[in-house]
């Protein structure tokens, strides 16, 4: 808790705070976060003066702030107009503390100010020291950004080599951060651009050389003949964008694939300060393996913990949708992105866009779930952007969907709902 | 029983068979059907003379015939070298018929010479009198055509309407056909060439105004709000290529969608003599609603009745992945297929190719199973078509695999594995 | 099409109605039934004089029937108020014969008075001469009974053979039946007493010497050592009520399993004269394969076609939950059960009750939507039998609620939601 | 790391090492920890002596270690023969310590004595004061325990209310623990006898008044009147042994449920150092919801981390199959419980006996998947203790089986195949 109020403290108000706090203007917006009994919750609340007090909205209730020199008093309703509690405290170098009881909890209230805006974006040369085998809150960032600031880095491959192949770390998608996102706070979108997705080395490797079983019928898996040998490294030629097995049987001498440079893992902290391997998914993106998280995508992850705590790795030269061998063409990457942060609309679940379409995951324990959520965080987008009803978004998914099977082989599976720009083109933005 | 055995019992049993029956040559392709207690098995032998008697191989068993004037022995030998049971009957007007006990069933055994190809091939114009709301082998054909035939015919509306917009039967997939191949014999691929598939009329219907609420998650199907009055009637520019809603709401004034006429319903008579709706769909193909059974595909279905039957109707003028609103921009077809006769090779499912794509059909109960079907046939289909084991097919799937979910809707799932031509044209042919 | 409409005009119609039509009162139910080019509806109305005309609700919409000497006329209004439709005909002998077009289709209007109620009930003796391999409307009813009447016969068991063990009939489920119940209209239920389910003899059968693959782990069900020869025949101790297998390993020596007979198929025929093979399970029943479908049980189908068509067979010595090996202890069976006939409140899925439970069926393609059947049965069966609002049957399905998977091997998979009548006791019927 | 270590570290250790190195033997059993890259990997190995080295198996693979005065070295070598690594260190205070390269990865490797079996079994009353709601391997334990040792404590109830009605600590299933339990090491199973599970207040509450709506059909659920006012909260008779709902309404007036106290929450720290929320389940037990796990079962859970970590909370008073509100009668308990060690034998997953049944707990995404895993583990269970081949264990669970449906509202799925121990009591344990 308290690093992270350390880390959120704007410089800003180490000077403003003059001796009179009574001048102290409480309006505008604050960040709180609501502790009690071990469990955070993290809000927004824009503060506006109402004679001697200040009043504003927060998780649906109303709140009412009365203060006395540096003392305060939080009083809550709910949306029926009940009290739900009070909480005292004090104002102490521009944050807000307060204790006391809401809805009948013990709890812990600090509201602190945004950060300031960044000024100018700054590009970051990261050289990463150390992986991580987790998406996890827990962890300590690497590196403090501001919205808009650049970084540039490296991955290694999921088993662990680096651009030399060199075995640096723990297998197991290693990922490269967390990056600390200034004025990233739960509610919000961080907004990933991937300027630069680039193969750092000419070797690849698919680990298995069989399906994974449950991608086939179960007697038709049964009774496959394994192959005991197989040499399944690819080489990666950069130049002509192609793939080829490095020591092909004799059937696969002339197969190649298309070279598609993607990032199988791009995740921040999960919700709750659990700590999940980095080969979980969900709503906090993580190892989506999606073969569309490529150059010039701009991905939007939902922030469960303030910072966001942005984590990549993974990186696939190519993948077949459902990567069904378990894993792809997996390989070390030179990698550039943008962060940015985007108010949230209710659409808590991993999004993105390219030149030709608009995609939203689900990522669920069923390929039945999954479908469902991708469609209803589809619908929930046009609704937002487009103002659409029901009606109307059924004749825009029902002559237009397009659906991605991304992943079937981690512990959910992913499913993208996309629709082309150029069906959307049409469509008047909401205001 | 005995009354079904009876009455299947042909008539040309008891007619003598002419004067030199011993001179009659068993050798070559006989097409055989098993009838037991009123069941129907289908399978093909092929006869080679063995001093004096023939031998062949069927259902995996070794059978050997003997015949003196026109009576005839059938015996079975099963794969462990014992003996399964024999049939005696006669051979007359080239029809051999036996009845006797095999695997200690009572049954009678009926083998005829497959048609002889068709001569010069035939374009069939034929106009449909009378629609079938299902899938059947129990319909009797509107037309025999040959292999190699080509038909042009037309079809109404899921509604039952016309290309004059015209009501001419009852709604809920009304389907042209059946149309008998011949030759076509239970264990065959049935070839059908889209050569045309067009619009017929300007004006196309999708009959809900939401998706169906299995699409999306539950709280947020609950919660949205229904529309009560909409009108989801499109037009169709069949010279542009484009489809717009007739009356459409302010938001989509300008919403359009290209025109892309696909065929929701292509089947054959279901196993076992089945009889399904129209709306069913399943290893015969049915009401399979896949954007891509569009002008210029050649399919092929597996046949399991003599002479297939083929159906086909719901045309499409477009249709998003998943057939999301139940139903899509439902009018009538003109289409014109030719047929032609596969052997089949253990692929007992739907699939397909295009110019672009081979594409594998599953048609199971979930898109769990759907996926593991056509997982498992595209790997069928590599392991015959370029010789491939399973290593070297788990190299192809997990670089190159592309999945379509075609339907989500009706009574089951349809998921299509598909692999671009150009990733496979290095691959060299199995002889 | 005009065909099938023309096959099915009843002679009667064409005769001219006595001589004082006028007296007829139509007041009161009838059966109607509807035929639009080919296809069926079926419903009841119960027609109230008002003035000259007789008004009705159908299909939730108002109907007026207004009579001239024989000749009527039938006239249509939607819930919205509408005119939807009108149809003009003729009575003769009693049947209400009109055509005409409603919502837009040809339609043709059947009419006719339910059977009168049956005398005493009678016992039926019947003795199978022919056994089907479908469910199916198609199939001419091998007897009628009445409401009420009892049925004593015999089944064979899965494989097809009898009481002697003689194979009798091809194997694949073959069904005793169908009978047809007098009175039985579309929107019934059929109610079914199991009064015996006796073994007719001392062996059975598992066919397969494994569970289905798909109920293993596929990597577990890939490296398990397969068993050539094993035989799976069982002997059954009518008297001592245990199973034994006829020729055990050493390790199942002593291996016992308590005899529990139960029928494994039982079924109506299936909507929109649909066939279906008997290995088929649905809405009308089927193969159900729940091992409490026992001697004792109160069985109610929803009925789809007239008559209902009820089949019986596939008995079970014994049977795990699920039905793993893919059938259970096969066997033969004596049986008898008595038909009634209940209305329908829109529950239209097989259920059940015995002295300890009621039982709603949920059969659907994947065991998530097989449980959200048999619950949102279950929530329909309390509502509709005390009157429960949906806090209410939520308190009484999260206290009490037990699920059986009753079978996941066929073509569905069917699984039952039970609440024991010991904790529904206290609740008050509604009236 | 150096905690565990400590932790683990038996007194005897500091004793017995006496000045001359050379003279010990590393004959017997060690428990060995792999580092790698900050991912740890758990095993265990019984040396013996071979000239002068000692050899052992670990991982499949064969270790040879050789030692001069207290310098050591491990060799590795594959199953098919090849080298796989070697690493030098030293033997000090019985602990060896070791560093190098196996399979390519830079490795510490450390092997420590297994903990001395306790003495005397003690009784711990322990009374907590801190709650947590995460399963995690990064909390520090609360009390270490023995094998053998009995722990009588209490627990809140899943909103965090004791056995006052105050909330003591904050919602979402807090739970009591970790236990410590010294000796448990990764590949053990934990054994844990609940010797006690008692309601320790009057009053229970299911927070929710309507089922989640992914256990009803869609359109049923969206149809469905949603309930206001409704007070959910259950009143307990402890005397009576039922639970009434406090201010039933008029229709639940004299509904009443049997108590049938059981425990919802109980597991040990997940694999891979992962922290779950404490609502989440799996392999590690956790939010079971299984309304089996009562007073005088027995539970089996895999060991993932040395000394297990056991957590327990989420009493219910009494819960429906599927725990279908989403939560139960949810209430606080005094619980008791014993642990002890077992070998593992690749049964990675809960299980449980009670005095009728065997019970394995298949926990998955789906339940179909939870099935699969049920009935996987069921076979290894019977494979293991009974020593049958796949054909006999398919006799015993296609004539036997009986499944579960415990829990479909949590994160995974919880399906349980159970046998009673009539049906195995037959059957001759494997020696």
């Amino acid at each position: 808790m308290r690093v992270i109020a350390k880390a959120l403290l704007p410089v800003a108000f180490f000077v403003a705070l003059n001796v009179r706090a009574q001048t102290i203007d409480l309006s505008g917006k604050w960040q709180v976060t609501i502790l009690h009994h071990g469990a955070y919750d993290y809000g927004r609340v824009t503060l506006k003066a109402d004679g001697a007090q200040w009043t504003g909205k927060m998780f649906g209730d109303s709140i009412t702030i009365s203060m006395k020199d540096s003392a305060i008093e939080v009083r809550c309703k709910g949306d029926d107009g009940k009290e739900c509690g009070s909480l005292k405290g004090r104002i102490s170098d521009g944050v807000m503390h307060a204790s006391g009881v809401i809805y009948d909890e013990n709890s812990t209230w600090t509201a602190e100010r945004p950060a300031a805006p960044g000024g100018s974006a700054t590009s970051h040369e990261f050289v990463p020291k150390v992986y991580y085998n987790h998406f996890s809150g827990l962890i300590e960032p690497v590196l403090h950004i501001n919205p808009g600031d650049t970084v540039h880095t490296t991955t290694v491959d999921a088993g662990g080599a680096d651009a030399h192949g060199a075995h640096v770390t723990a297998g197991g998608n290693p990922l490269t951060g967390p990056f600390y996102v200034e004025g990233a706070w739960p509610g919000d979108m961080l907004v990933i651009k991937l300027k630069r997705v680039r193969l750092s080395r000419d070797s690849a490797g698919i680990y298995n050389n069989s399906v994974v079983l449950s991608s086939l019928d179960p007697y038709y898996a049964r009774d496959q003949k394994q192959i005991e040998h197989f040499d399944s490294s690819w080489k990666l030629d950069r130049d002509a964008g192609i793939a080829a097995l490095e020591k092909p049987t004799d059937r696969l001498k002339s197969f190649q694939v298309k070279l598609a440079p993607m990032m199988g893992c791009i995740g921040v902290a999960p919700p709750a300060r659990q700590s999940f391997r980095s080969g979980q998914l969900g709503n906090f993106g993580g190892n989506m393996d999606y073969n569309q998280i490529r150059e010039g995508v701009t991905l939007y992850l939902p922030v469960f913990q303030p910072g966001a705590l942005l984590f990549v790795g993974d990186g696939h030269a190519a993948q077949g949708d459902g990567e069904l061998t378990g894993n792809a063409l997996e390989t070390s990457m030179d990698v550039e992105f943008s962060v940015d942060l985007a108010e949230g609309f209710g659409l808590n679940q991993p999004h993105a866009e390219n030149d030709d379409y608009v995609m939203v995951s689900g990522i669920e324990n069923s390929l039945e779930d999954a479908l469902r959520s991708a469609t209803t965080g589809m619908s929930k987008w046009l609704a937002h952007t487009y103002n659409l009803n029901s009606a109307e978004i059924a004749m825009v998914l029902g002559s237009s969907m397009r659906y991605d099977i991304a992943e079937i082989v981690d512990p959910h599976v992913h499913v993208v709902a996309k629709l082309s720009k150029s069906a959307l083109k049409a469509l008047v933005p909401a205001k």
